[in-house]
């Protein structure tokens, strides 16, 4: 592997984390929110994201050989989160969300490639 | 969602339980064989496959849009599984994975395409 | 490891994935109701239950030595959600997952003791 | 949640993930020893300790109410793969580790306290 491969899975993987927590923070947050009716999808697009977040950034610790398909997974989880989370600009959750979720994006689409 | 559709999804949930245990059971069974250094593979990419299929398992239960980019990302742990699974023909743990790990690739390619 | 012992396991181990099941289809009915504003602590615990379920199946598929613990955490995330569901008589995805719960929180205890 | 309880989660959530990482390190770097033989348990715990971590760290991120519960148990996970991981000290990265784990131990009990 060379240096700038493992650099980037390095990324690849702290992006990871910081969106699992993004997500998880801000699903936590909409749950308690007064017009949760329109944060539905936002619950359930942060759930996914955080889940497929968590497994890959566990296969890349390992060092697993699917670490580039579950980087794909994980940029397409990312993509439809932050797309949705980025609706919610009166949410400060959401949009530090949808942050994470493009910076995680570009992340795993960099170690995909 | 038609009703094959629907039919689809549920064999590969089912597929995906079953490949699940198989491999924690292998990877168990592996770890205690005397012969363990011919079984280091089978052990991380039994690892991988349990983990890709628990959260497809998941994403599925849920109805999660993400299922058909999760079933490609779990066919694939399934395919390298099966693979290196069926070349330890002494162990029967390792026959009964590659046979759960082919039946899930063929139930996630079915719900991916 | 005596029968009943592996007994209990067996029937553990497949309460866990069936409460699985249950609380990831009600929290995505959950989300999808009309009444949702009453439903903000049957999703979180859903959520809940469903994460440490899996785990607790997982390790119970692995026979790790710590399924007696797992199974004092899933005995409680059981419990909380159950009671919550049990509340939300009008929506059958509820009592289908309180039901759930109870039946996997009786055999946590089971097999914790 | 007084600050100083709000300190010890945070605390424990980043010890969760410096645990779960180094042990898939560990478990991934023991697959590949030449002396695999010694360190099945140690592979074994690892897997343990990184999935309970796992859990923990995101029921915590996402404010569980379970998250004493689920100390408690990562406490334990800890506590074993401390021990084994701390008896082969030709390996830097079974010690790195130990202390990650016994790190994380101190860190949970603080928290299910």
């Amino acid at each position: 592997m060379t240096a700038l491969i493992a650099q980037r899975m390095q990324d690849c993987l702290d992006a990871c984390l910081t969106c699992m927590r993004a997500c998880e923070t801000c699903a936590a947050a909409c749950l308690a929110e007064s017009e949760i009716d329109m944060l539905r999808e936002c619950i359930r697009l942060d759930r996914d994201c955080a889940d497929v977040c968590a497994l890959t950034a566990q296969l890349m610790m390992r060092g697993s050989d699917l670490y580039a398909h579950a980087a794909r997974l994980c940029a397409e989880a990312c993509a439809r989160c932050a797309q949705e989370c980025a609706q919610h600009v009166q949410h400060d959750h959401c949009l530090v969300c949808a942050e994470a979720c493009r910076a995680c994006e570009a992340a795993c689409r960099a170690v995909a490639a």
